[in-house]
């Protein structure tokens, strides 16, 4: 843009020093939080700058600061190089057959589409972002969203984040192979990851006490008297989507189920139908169902109901996450309780708290599931 | 973040310099993108970038260039300065009642909570973001989310664009009386709009050709055979949810229907349950329905099937938009599609190569909507 636009009639750093009836360099002393500065001139100033309406210039305050009062909030992928080729449009993974989510429970592929579009059609991220966006705005700071879901695209997050444009990055990885975090660490920036990494890598994370979670379901359906339980896992190759298979079939085995059938989808609706017609193809007598998210769950309402089974009466259904999807569901969704909103802003927390040094340890932070019960179980 | 973090090691201008041969001067012109340099000597530079990894401080490039490579990307909302001061926090609107949006067909007051988290509960606001996102990554710029549902929020957004941090603002607005677009160009702040300003702003904006969608969805009923429609219209302080009735209506007219029930909507799944409930109450007869978004439809179809009604055997339902939810929905709805990712693109591409100077004049955009039909008419 022209400078002319932005700066058509602004008031400058004069202006304040006239309303306050100082030098402009104790103007600029006080904007840029300069110590020694007199407590009461410090007040006249920034009363100055209300009065005046003055907005310093953020590049010019971030080379005196080092400081870019933004974070950047990345979705990562695992694309390798050749897939990068195909361009930054995005489009690459489409095709890439079985969507993963590096930790949480979110569907990365849906009908096709770009990476973003992916990205967007689970409430999940939604949920991160207003998490995340709720920490930030009472200190002045907002998030750049980028994607990374390329070679080439995590090179320009790298490329970002050393250029100081942004003050690190919040990871939301949607596949067990992304090598963002790696590339994160090994290039000394700052990050904090949503879900622990599928691969070790010394990075701080926020996760979520899947086991628990997952426990919480089993003992709800066994409560209301399901003999049968059977679930519909995440992909097997997250961290998260194994430890709620484990935490079901671990609680359900204490109880004296020695078998649990299993079917794996891959967090999105329609996986969750296709996993659903398996179960009821090979276990027509089942009469409860944990699903390892909403959207899943919602998928196995659909198809239970074409089937005329009856949710609950017949067929117990208890989901995971309690996104928006668990509320548009009929019935309903009983789920178990992943607090995103709160555990985006941990992460943020974690990553603007941290102590100040290139050789902070990594810190992980475990949020406590909780059982919501509605009308599906 | 300390400086040491993000400079560990990292290459400086004079690495560029001795690998490239040259001056420090050439390669800082070479990098602003200063004209009459051999482009041989361009190549070099650029090589010697490449190889070194180095990568320019972007504060102290914006100072040189004058521009943020960022824009800004702003969900508004209509909060009056008394909201404003229950604080950022922005739980200030969720009880204000009717959810309106300022254009679109997004919902904005689902069960409460933050007003971000409202945002993101409606799938319209991730296709802006996918939109916004593929235009500007292959030109290496991001969008910075910000949200301005209060008058000091929305302060915050005119002092973000005025420093110079975006060179920019993309505004989703959510409610008819928004003050923001007039708040921009007060200011002399370049920006668009998604959808027109309910009350007259000269600020660019694209649009969809609301009334032609909604005689698609009327010809399709009539096509169909039905002859009792009825209507769930949006919120009608809003243009989008005025027009899209108005089509409606002037279609079926025009085929001879002179009375159509109507209630008003929020764009939201309960309140187009609700809806649904009330047509159902006094027009038991009806045998189409034309919700003005798709999550109203999905609410819609919920009542009718609770209320032993097949859809589209006994009353068909089209939706409009062409979200997530429309397939997510059962059975999947026939709807307008709205092609919101291409309208987000090209409100970015309106803000980017606009004429520079201060006063380039609004311009609009209108697309074309599309019948998608699926099951559910």
């Amino acid at each position: 843009m022209t400078d002319d636009r932005r700066s058509a009639g602004a008031p400058t750093l004069e202006d304040v020093a006239r309303a306050a009836g100082v030098s402009r360099a104790t103007v600029s002393r006080v904007i840029n939080g300069v110590r020694n500065v007199d407590p009461a001139i410090q007040e006249v100033v920034r009363q100055a700058v209300s009065v005046t309406g003055y907005a310093p210039n953020r590049a010019a305050r971030s080379l005196v600061t080092r400081r870019a009062d933004a974070v950047a909030l990345v979705v990562s992928g695992a694309g390798v190089e050749a897939e990068a080729e195909a361009g930054v449009g995005a489009e690459a993974e489409a095709g890439s057959g079985a969507g993963r989510a590096g930790g949480g429970s979110r569907a990365t592929t849906g009908g096709g589409g770009s990476f973003t579009a992916q990205v967007f059609a689970d409430p999940f991220f939604g949920r991160v972002v207003t998490g995340v966006v709720d920490y930030l705005r009472p200190r002045g700071m907002h998030p750049v969203l980028m994607f990374a879901e390329t070679s080439r695209a995590r090179d320009e997050v790298v490329a970002y984040l050393r250029q100081g444009s942004a003050d690190g990055a919040l990871v939301v990885s949607t596949h067990a192979e992304d090598p963002l975090p790696g590339l994160l660490t090994e290039a000394g920036l700052a990050a904090v990851l949503f879900a622990r990494p599928a691969r070790p890598v010394p990075i701080s994370y926020v996760d979520l006490a899947h086991q628990d979670g997952a426990r919480l379901a089993a003992e709800h359906l066994l409560a209301r008297g399901c003999r049968r339980p059977a679930t519909i896992s995440g992909p097997l190759d997250v961290p998260a989507g194994r430890a709620r298979l484990t935490g079901f079939r671990d609680t359900l085995a204490r109880h004296g189920h020695a078998y649990i059938p299993v079917a794996e989808g891959r967090f999105t609706q329609e996986s969750g139908e296709a996993a659903m017609e398996r179960l009821l193809a090979e276990h027509p007598d089942l009469d409860g169902v944990f699903a390892a998210n909403d959207l899943m769950a919602t998928g196995a309402c659909h198809v239970l109901r074409e089937h005329g089974r009856r949710v609950p009466e017949d067929v117990a259904v208890v989901g995971f996450d309690d996104s928006s999807a668990a509320l548009a569901c009929r019935p309903p969704l009983t789920t178990v309780r992943q607090p995103v909103e709160a555990m985006a802003a941990e992460m943020a927390r974690l990553l603007l708290d941290r102590p100040p040094g290139p050789s902070s340890p990594a810190t992980s932070v475990i949020f406590e599931p909780e059982l919501v019960v509605r009308a599906s179980a």
